[in-house]
């Protein structure tokens, strides 16, 4: 592949998005923001939604789909969801162009502005809550259990493909229950489906916790999340699931007549994950040859390249390749049988290591005579030759084998990633040499965050749920402390 | 159900919107022309979009996504495309709001304002074919064959429900070939795959044929499309398939290098269907008593209710149901048992009604001694007695036969409104006694059929792939004409 290859070690940055763009993943379009998700990046996506998508379904969700356009004045019902969204949005004003008589081209008609202002959701939870409102009544229509997959528009100045784009596309679940602990247990339930679905399906180790009031997301009571930790050292949050106590039924006047016919406001919660995913799934895999995919969420697992010498001998590789092919095929797994007489073998190989294909087999007329086939792993780059009986069963083994593997690398580099500081200097240190998450004790004030933030870039990525209760000192301010959290900088 | 009843044959469109509307299928959300496509629906709409996907990628197209919005300069490109769409789109002008000092809420930043506007798509021609100048230099990169699933502006003035909305989901392809004989095979491929998706799936039989001038696609050579048939004599377009010749390549400037290193311009195809199949769905086969869905789209197509008295029947009856259940399962259909003691069976039984559920299945204690079900289908309404054994089998015979029957009695209802007129009088007669398509004759100009249109409201919905070459007379201005085409008033 004609390319220029970056090194992870020289600019981690560059290496990224040449990646993205080299492995045919994505790329910036001509709208300041938004971007292409190109057929190859595209798929993985569609591998991920089946997979959340089922997931969702078993925990008893359904799918819907409310509008692109949230009138101005709902943005403005929840005080702090304005506050946290209106500087970010695309604003509709108007409804129809015009000829430009003057200058030709089109421009915006004046008499087609609109009496009030449509934004692009940034999250939908305004108008959901505006229709949830006419389908409570009484607690028999509780809970409603509701998931959209949608495209989502903030406006973000500095963008990057995958990790922050203007628009972008996810799925937000939005819930309603009658009690408190209902709306808890969802909460926390749907945080577990996203760690299970990075843990299991992506190969990346998690951190379940709870984000500090500053993190939090604007309208909620409080935000769990999951985090990542990239090769980078840097942490990326990659799902958020929020318990928003009844501040939605009340900006909304949403009530239900509870067992004993009393008016009570319902309790909420939303939850969400995005195309974000992508690009936590490229930093944590992949090295400076490019992509390594997860064989769970590859488009496709397993390809097959022939070593040949004209027609004749590709005639007789074509048959073997395709019966191996249908055979693997049989057993679940997904190949492509490159037989393209346009490029050369090496130069499949390169481009097949690009785009992280989990395994390549390659058969030449060794391979032929002998039997056997070549087979390289894209996750270790180890070959073997193996004999061409039960094929299927060894490159079954060999996929789930490369799926814990790599699950196995990025947990051992996360948990080596995870250190103690227990002072000011050691934090900094910490930082600045080795990156990662840093556990360390912390005052619980905004201000002392906000401090921190300004001198180090570091924010608190979460409280883990699994925090051990432990008395300390603030590595800023020396105040008491009851447990430490987990900083980092951040994506 | 606690709903007004409305007749098709007392108020057809009021009979749509409420049946729209209480089998739980969409709602019009807070957003003017916008609606919400509630769970129910929604599901229907997912299996028609997992069929069409399916069809999609055995013909050789990908899927990928593309930018919302489109730079207002793109949408001028094209001379016809911009005529087209320019009328009825949602403008963006701002990025930011601010907290209004003055009157508390949030206005638009008037330091926020946009350079050049961007327009909500309404179509993504403009924005693709920017994209594919990029991606096409040579022979080697052609054909691209791509698809998108995503949401569309529109902004209609008059909206229905699923009908016509301001925003609808729908799937749009995109096809760039070499060659104008490639370009128009795509064309038509793509037509036959959305007539064989209508008539397999939806149970619709569909007229395919191209449009005139008048109804042609803003930018395309040619306009291919699917045309149904309501039950009040209405036809609806269903989808569309685009031959855009090098309309858009044009316009771009995107060209390739053939094999002997000539540049040319590219040939294009965009094809789509929309939520407005739902319309179709729900006109062409539901009556007076709810929805009639055809077994392959219907998100449950077995519902199971228990007839019985107190706690210990309905525990009895359970067993079997489940049992039952878990049978039809295993052969594959889906199966809601509907075991809520909120409710009568009387009640359950209309409400699968509303719903356009295929089959239904009383289990009750004489059933249960004698080792029977009640079986009622929805479409005819036909109960029968059956024994439990092999009870999947039966079904799943009698699923076919009722997505059989839907498409027989669409057929016969839709080949008995095909009249042909050879007088204008006759031409007037059928439209306001019978209606359905009137094949005539038509001498081929654009005013001709601008003034019928005037006259009757019927348009042409197109001239059909299989018309007779036959010499007439037009039935307005009794010019010469060389073949028959469909005339109807359509949605």
């Amino acid at each position: 592949m004609a390319f220029e290859k970056v090194k992870r070690s020289d600019d981690y940055s560059k290496w990224y998005n040449n990646l993205v763009i080299n492995a045919d993943l994505a790329e910036h379009s001509a709208v300041r923001g938004c971007m292409v998700i190109k057929p190859y990046g595209y798929a993985i996506w569609e591998k991920m939604q089946a997979e959340l998508d089922r997931m969702f379904k078993e925990t008893g969700h359904s799918n819907a789909y409310f509008p692109l356009f949230i009138p101005k004045s709902f943005l403005s019902k929840e005080a702090d969801h304005v506050e946290g969204f209106a500087k970010e949005c695309a604003v509709v004003t108007h409804y129809r162009l015009k000829v430009d008589e003057e200058n030709g081209g089109v421009v915006v008609d004046p008499d087609a502005k609109l009496e009030e202002e449509l934004i692009v959701r940034p999250t939908s939870e305004t108008v959901i809550w505006n229709t949830y409102k006419n389908w409570i009544q009484s607690y028999r229509d509780l809970p409603i259990l509701l998931n959209q997959w949608a495209n989502i528009v903030r406006w973000e100045m500095r963008t990057r493909l995958f990790l922050r784009t203007a628009e972008f596309l996810w799925q937000e679940g939005h819930t309603a229950h009658a009690t408190r602990t209902e709306a808890l247990e969802e909460t926390k339930k749907m945080l577990d489906v996203y760690a299970e679905f990075s843990e299991k399906f992506m190969s990346i180790p998690v951190i379940k916790g709870v984000k500090t009031e500053n993190e939090r997301f604007a309208g909620a009571i409080d935000t769990y999340c999951i985090e990542g930790l990239m090769q980078d050292g840097k942490a990326l949050q990659m799902g958020t699931s929020h318990f928003l106590g009844q501040n939605f039924a009340k900006a909304f006047d949403v009530t239900y007549a509870n067992k004993e016919g009393k008016q009570e406001h319902v309790w909420a919660t939303s939850w969400g994950v995005s195309t974000r995913l992508m690009g936590a799934l490229i930093m944590t895999h992949s090295d400076d040859e490019g992509l390594v995919l997860p064989p769970h969420l590859a488009p496709f697992q397993v390809v097959i390249v022939p070593i040949y010498k004209g027609e004749d001998q590709l005639n007789e590789i074509s048959i073997k390749a395709n019966e191996i092919k249908s055979n693997l095929e049989k057993a679940g797994i997904s190949v492509k049988f490159d037989n393209r007489d346009t490029h050369k073998p090496g130069w499949k190989f390169a481009e097949y290591e690009l785009k992280g294909v989990p395994i390549r087999i390659a058969i030449g007329p060794r391979e032929l005579k002998n039997g056997t086939v070549e087979v390289a792993r894209r996750d270790t780059k180890e070959k073997e030759v193996l004999q061409m009986e039960s094929l299927e069963t060894k490159i079954s083994h060999l996929l789930e084998n490369i799926q814990e593997n790599l699950y196995l690398k990025a947990s051992t580099y996360r948990d080596d990633h995870i250190s103690k500081a227990d002072s000011w200097d050691d934090f900094i240190n910490l930082l600045d040499s080795k990156g990662g998450f840093i556990s360390a004790h912390w005052d619980g004030t905004n201000e002392t965050e906000d401090k921190i933030k300004q001198m180090t870039k570091a924010t608190i990525r979460c409280i883990p749920l699994d925090a051990v209760q432990e008395d300390g000192k603030c590595i800023l301010t020396g105040a008491p402390s009851a447990q430490r959290v987990l900083f980092a900088r951040a994506y």
